[in-house]
């Protein structure tokens, strides 16, 4: 699939509009899913330009991966998280919303999620539990 | 969490019983999901004693995540998935049933999905999915 430019995680990435972050490196951003499907929802997302799982180049995929752990470590270890459920659609077939691959984490169960994308969150709350996971970084 | 060597991954890493196998290298096995939640539903595994991604080793890690996506790609083009859902739940709250760390890819959507580990599939069905997938390998 080609990449749009005007996906909401490019303006993101560009800083055209702000996410509420608890990680950043060259390669990837980690911040808050602002319709979380638990508290903690997290996303991480490489900054190369992939649209999906299948459209990343290997040097980006381990490193990502790397950070996926890193923030998953730190839910556990901040928001007391006993499951995380890792997740990451790739096709709009999936159920992928925005056309720039990203990885979610959700201190939840699998079975008592909320629905993807539906509800926008408190920023003050999500705030609090970006403050939260990055002190456990 | 301890790691249980009578998990039934573990079971099948020793060969003890059978899988569905559609890749195995050094540190990795992918196989056919035995209750799947869509035909295709495909399963990547570590060698590695892990219970949750927290566990992983970072080399374990990188090189179980290429095989995620090589399984992937293989399922894209073999069974001509739209979308693919890699699911990867961490602790029995996340909904984990089987304690040895396992990536869920599933040619499908987060929206229609069968429930986790609930139905047996015909094994030969199983194994004509397996045939495509590592045809496409």
């Amino acid at each position: 699939m080609a990449y749009d430019q005007n996906n909401i995680f490019a303006k993101i990435l560009r800083q055209e509009i702000p996410c509420i972050k608890v990680y950043e490196d060259e390669h990837t951003l980690a911040f808050m899913d602002i319709m979380p499907q638990a508290d903690g929802h997290t996303l991480v997302i490489p900054k190369y330009e992939a649209v999906t799982l299948l459209d990343l180049p290997t040097s980006e995929l381990t490193h990502t991966i790397q950070v996926v752990q890193k923030i998953a470590l730190a839910l556990e270890k901040s928001l007391d998280a006993k499951g995380i459920v890792l997740m990451q659609l790739s096709g709009e077939a999936a159920g992928q919303t925005v056309p720039h691959l990203h990885f979610h984490l959700i201190p939840s169960s699998i079975h008592t999620l909320k629905n993807h994308a539906s509800d926008m969150a408190d920023q003050a709350q999500l705030q609090i539990f970006a403050e939260k996971i990055k002190a456990a970084l």
